[in-house]
């Protein structure tokens, strides 16, 4: 089920920006239970990002509206939101009277195994790198093609999620998830003021490390570094926290602050 | 007037990844006096983009046959072709089973001033960079969020276009133009194997200047190395060649080579 400007559509103008030049941000939210996980959280990327992108403030109140007559019965879903620049006349340059594209929208819960919170996940290093540019760093926009070509290094093989490093050979995040690893009792997760996503799951397990003394950083992260480390988890708002358990050959275990945040995070 | 996937139309999916991830390629092409300019080129640089997306071949014979049927008494006409890998469920996987979607458009030819040709434009170095890419480096596709913010750097100013530098202070190219500089009667055009897009007019101008015994080279350049040229000028398949005038407060006068390509372009 789908709102494109709070009408049932599954249809955009060809003319609209986000098609034309990935001009928009979106956030993908969980609702379990028939409760939209850290929706305050999402709805405050979802500003900040437009704000970052020199879009109009986007209109809260209608956005939660609308997700609430969505739901209405429903247990669970995935939610995802897009906002685009809407529609220009040809031209990069952003009209002056931008009338924002909104689209709201519900799909069944993706079928993870259970056992990928449980026991972990087979992880490779993808050879696609992520561009470096602080300006689009951390924002979820619609540029996402590094992530497309990544993501499809996987076809055919058994690792479930792809490492990507950015261009100076760092290590950042998986393609739909953040990156932490554990080393010496202490929590650690890709700088990300270069490229990534700054993910809400991840903002949420760094909030939880501080409220509950693990001593936690944010630092540049080589391969070797990461391959170095006790444990490693990724994170996202769907799947919360999946322990890795390999990345291509190389075995981890889930370990005790794996397990504690997981907790912490009631999963 | 446009065309999605050969019916009369203006919408697309929702569900296009054109829309979700800026998952795709497009051409922008003058019509002059009912000839269509360079459409073999613009045809094979979007079937090469494809291939570089992994996305299927496109069908050129249709999208030759469409444009045909919509250009079709008309005269001075911009036609823009965007290839995008169609729809597919939630996630950056590339579906196993592709089904593109093509849009084919013609619009009103950009009303620029004449002189824009004959006495050149003014032109800044904008603030937002290019993040360095060799994977989708040269490829005119749907990914397009640091010309839209670079481009907004010239809102309220007097200057015409916009240069972009990589993330490594090196000049690419302007926000919707290729560059180039002449010093001591040789042609220089930015090497484009980490970003940018390799513009059919830049293409042409170095076949041009091949057969024509100006000496030319691909190479990095520097904002010192640009701004101690001689001449400069900017080409895209809709401007032919623009002189630059100046960049900033530093002018530059139209010399003989730039005048000399434009000859040879048949402006």
């Amino acid at each position: 089920m789908m709102l494109v400007n709070g009408k049932q559509s599954d249809t955009i103008s060809a003319h609209d920006r986000g098609l034309l030049y990935g001009d928009g941000v979106f956030e993908t939210i969980v609702i379990r239970n028939g409760k939209i996980d850290f929706f305050d959280q999402h709805l405050q990327r979802l500003a900040k990002g437009c704000e970052s992108l020199l879009m109009p403030k986007p209109d809260i109140e209608t956005i939660r509206q609308e997700v609430q007559s969505l739901c209405k019965g429903k247990t669970d879903q995935v939610l995802k939101i897009i906002i685009t620049r809407g529609q220009s006349e040809r031209g990069y340059q952003i009209p002056d009277n931008q009338q924002t594209t909104r689209i709201v929208e519900l799909t069944p819960f993706p079928d993870y195994p259970s056992e990928y919170t449980t026991n972990g996940v087979s992880v490779m290093l993808c050879q696609h790198q992520l561009g470096i540019n602080p300006a689009l760093a951390g924002i979820k926009h619609l540029n996402r093609l590094e992530q497309v070509l990544a993501r499809n290094e996987l076809k055919n093989t058994d690792f479930t999620e792809g490492l990507m490093m950015d261009t100076n050979n760092h290590v950042i995040e998986g393609t739909m998830t953040n990156l932490f690893a554990v080393k010496a009792g202490k929590l650690i997760t890709p700088d990300l003021s270069g490229c990534g996503v700054a993910g809400i799951m991840r903002a949420i397990v760094l909030e939880l490390a501080e409220k509950n003394n693990i001593p936690c950083s944010i630092a540049k992260m080589t391969p070797a570094d990461l391959l170095n480390s006790d444990e490693i988890f990724l994170t996202n708002s769907l799947i919360g926290i999946w322990p890795v358990k390999n990345i291509g050959e190389q075995k981890f275990k889930p370990g005790e602050i794996t397990k504690k945040l997981k907790e912490l995070t009631h999963q």
